[in-house]
């Protein structure tokens, strides 16, 4: 079962580590980010990308605690406090459940995405933050163990402990939360040809808002067109069937209420569908947009059409092309 | 793409079909019973079994139109009049759709299964006599472009033109209907060595009245939970993952409205978990029952101690043992 992770408390609480040390003083690690839902999997489904992603410098200290020394490209948004920042937050957590609050670390946080996205960037600079305290531990137990630590992060940063981002962050790939209670993750395959067109259009969508605007009531007959087509594209991904996925990837429940956050979503949709798109729709929970393609120069000829239309209206936007990021997070040395 | 079939308008209306006729003045057919819902998949997933299932003899006649000759099996519940009985109904259809409403059948109906058991017995028969029709004719064409004509059938029978029955029926195996507009079937693997267990308790749950008591609002996070469910178990049919697939087969949208139909559900099911059933559930809309097992002895033992609870409480019932049938309908000699 490859390809299936199940959590129990049991586990989280002991991840086995092998003391000493991993044999360093101080670690750089990249986390990337991810986009949630993937259009018919609210809640349920991400994957991560290669670009962009976040890194955290952690250095071993002498004394008890987590210490935040520098955080850049956050504009000054985020809190140097280790009690208010979820990277911190996330790592005190992992020290505390392993027995080891005597153990100190020094953060430094670049955040090299755009924050308030919809691509998970508390979840990567959480996940970095994680990974590089594992590896300073010298911690081999399957990285997937750290992701009830990650969601401690996003429930402080978004008010809602959902795994969507911080599971495939932390493991790479295309993941499924099949279940919250209890926790079970399963990373499903993908096309190896496909990949995702990625416009931030620079606006702001904060998390918490955009999920309130979503009625907590739905019709039964929307909600088996949704579960037909999440269905359809978990087997599209097993089969590598793109038509199939491009098919699929259609939300009637969250996106026509979401849509409305995003500055002309259905032009910007009508240009990624004239344009190759297998597929589009909204990254998380906005105002990022993506598509999948089934070639790089595809994904750069959306991105390009995409930031024109935006700069026409007004809009600053970001582009980012990139396939699906297997690996997760890495340390750069 | 071998493992889906996407029906357009076009296609349903031309079968491209080799006349002279299949040399053949009379044929019998078996059609299968089918599991629909699956659990949760209500109104997008279901399989075929080996039995039961109904038979058709057809004979070509020199005057257009259809009769009904005989039915057996029915306890004189189905209509002679081929105007009124789903079967005749569906193959009309057909027969009209390929501009041959020239053509004349007559039909015996042999009912080898019971009537309203949740086991699809209306879509065995109607796919019965359009495979029956189908061989007559010489139709070469791929069985799955009768559905549309199976689901007008299926909408006389029970008022909603479903297809998780019928589609089961005519292209055997484990189907999933990805959506209704356009016609979008995809046919999924399972495990081998799947055996399913299943039990009808002799009462009457009409089908009609069984969709009436579901909400037609639910709520958005017990939707969330649904398709996560539905991912996991596609994800388990793909990678033989019997343990994914028992976590996944949870109903918690339609299973706690219709178990009330049923005699004793929950001990039924608490029977069949102690018995070493992989998962338990309704089959369609009731009153039949069924489990997963990983072996043929299990799935003997779940029927017997189902039963002998059935007894206790003087409930009737029957039992049925078998593997998933990839065949679909046959031509029996």
């Amino acid at each position: 079962m490859e390809n299936e992770i199940l959590m129990s408390e049991k586990k989280e609480a002991s991840p086995e580590f092998s003391l000493p040390f991993g044999g360093r003083e101080s670690v750089r690690v990249f986390a990337p980010a991810t986009v949630a839902n993937v259009v018919c999997g609210f809640d349920v489904l991400g994957f991560a990308v290669e670009a962009p992603g976040d890194e955290v410098i952690m250095r071993l200290t002498d004394k008890p605690g987590i210490t935040i020394s520098k955080i850049t490209g956050d504009d000054g948004r985020l809190p140097l406090n280790p009690e208010k920042n979820t990277v911190s937050v996330s790592v005190q957590h992992y020290l505390n459940s392993i027995g080891r609050p005597d153990i100190g670390f020094d953060i430094e946080l670049h955040k090299k995405m755009p924050i308030g996205s919809g691509l998970g960037s508390s979840s990567a600079s959480t996940v970095a933050g994680l990974f590089a305290a594992k590896t300073l531990l010298g911690d081999e137990s399957d990285a997937a163990k750290l992701l009830p630590f990650a969601m401690k992060g996003e429930e402080m940063a978004c008010g809602h402990g959902h795994a969507d981002n911080v599971a495939p962050a932390l493991m790479g790939g295309f993941v499924l939360i099949r279940s919250y209670e209890p926790l079970d993750v399963i990373r499903l395959p993908h096309p190896k040809e496909l990949y995702c067109a990625i416009v931030f259009p620079d606006v702001d969508v904060p998390t918490r808002e955009a999920r309130q605007i979503i009625r907590n009531k739905v019709l039964l007959k929307d909600a088996v067109t949704q579960w037909g087509n999440i269905a359809g594209l978990v087997s599209g991904l097993y089969t590598n069937d793109i038509d199939l996925m491009g098919r699929s990837m259609q939300d009637v429940l969250i996106e026509p209420v979401r849509a409305m956050l995003i500055p002309d979503f259905y032009k910007l949709r009508e240009i990624a569908m004239e344009n190759g798109a297998v597929s589009f729709g909204i990254s998380g929970s906005g105002p990022s947009v993506f598509s999948f393609t089934r070639d790089e120069q595809t994904a750069h000829t959306i991105t390009r059409k995409i930031q024109q239309h935006l700069d026409k209206i007004k809009i600053d936007s970001q582009a980012f092309v990139s396939p699906i990021n297997d690996a997760g997070p890495r340390v750069l040395e």
